[in-house]
């Protein structure tokens, strides 16, 4: 566990706050930041760019969860919500959000590090996959520009596809540049040039 | 929440059991079978081939953790589990596994329906990115035979990229086959000829 992270609490009970201080003292994690109220979490988010993000919240509606999800960045960090109740919606609606972890009725002091691990085991997982996604949709898009800068240089120059493919290269590799930046940029060109 | 939902329980101890029975009944889940060993679970998982998996255990080992993972197919339908406690390596463990819960100290009655929901609604969420990570590998796959087919249309015929692919789209039309199994029937065949 890195216990340097940086994690900040919404609370809105002081005593509840300081059991959750406690206990997340008594995990080794001694950089926590509490806010009472939900309204304070942007302004404090942005001063103290947090590593993981709780929130106790009694009755969260869905238009909380998604106003949270949204302003605490949950793509880019774990937050991880108690709440005391909530229904199938609801937890879609949590999960849908973002919600690195979604806890009804479980804010007791020795479940709080589980559930931060748990929390940020699962952020890393899907940070994982949504990588993954984003380099598979990336090869796809260079490929397409890669293809129609090859398109191209054929029609221009009347060469064929593996001719049209070296020469690409040939100036990328003399530019100290990629494949993909110099058919990213002919295609700006001929776009321009219309 | 669909109450049709076939639920089968992991759980050693038999008034655990019936607690975990109750409480999925009070909820609405009818659908419910038990077996008391972990050992018992993948025969069962054939018999039944539920909807949701629950497994309580109190405290399973990373080797446990993967072999769950893998004969409860836990990519394919919610896997839950309850243990007593966990360490963050075995929670990551748990989560690499495919867990769609993983709940430490956390089994009691009034907790189990909004956890089954959220491993339902989670696991719901990482099914539609993986299905997105699928179409995009395999667009990327597609658009890569295709090129090839295209390339050795060029080749053989001697003519342009454009012709080729129109000729490929013609042929599939022809047969009433998509372009990419046209494709891929070319490029099989030119490995076959060599």
């Amino acid at each position: 566990m890195d216990t340097t992270l940086k994690i900040l609490v919404v609370e809105p009970d002081a005593m509840r706050a300081q059991d959750i201080i406690d206990a997340l003292k008594d995990a080794g994690w001694s950089s926590v930041y509490v806010v009472a109220e939900i309204s304070a979490l942007a302004k404090k988010l942005t001063q103290i760019d947090p590593d993981i993000v709780l929130i106790d919240l009694a009755h969260p509606d869905r238009d909380t969860l998604e106003h949270i999800g949204h302003i605490s960045h949950a793509q880019s960090r774990p937050v991880a919500m108690f709440v005391d109740r909530s229904d199938s919606d609801l937890t879609q609606a949590a999960i849908s959000a973002g919600l690195s972890a979604y806890v009804v009725d479980g804010l007791q002091k020795n479940r709080i590090k589980p559930v931060l691990e748990t929390a940020i085991a699962r952020f890393k997982m899907i940070e994982q996959m949504r990588l993954e996604l984003n380099a598979a949709k990336q090869a796809l898009t260079d490929r397409k520009t890669i293809d129609r800068a090859k398109g191209l240089l054929m029609t221009a120059r009347g060469i064929d596809e593996e001719r049209a493919y070296t020469l690409l290269r040939k100036t990328a590799m003399d530019q100290g540049r990629k494949v993909i930046d110099v058919a990213q940029a002919l295609v700006t060109a001929a776009d321009l040039l219309g």
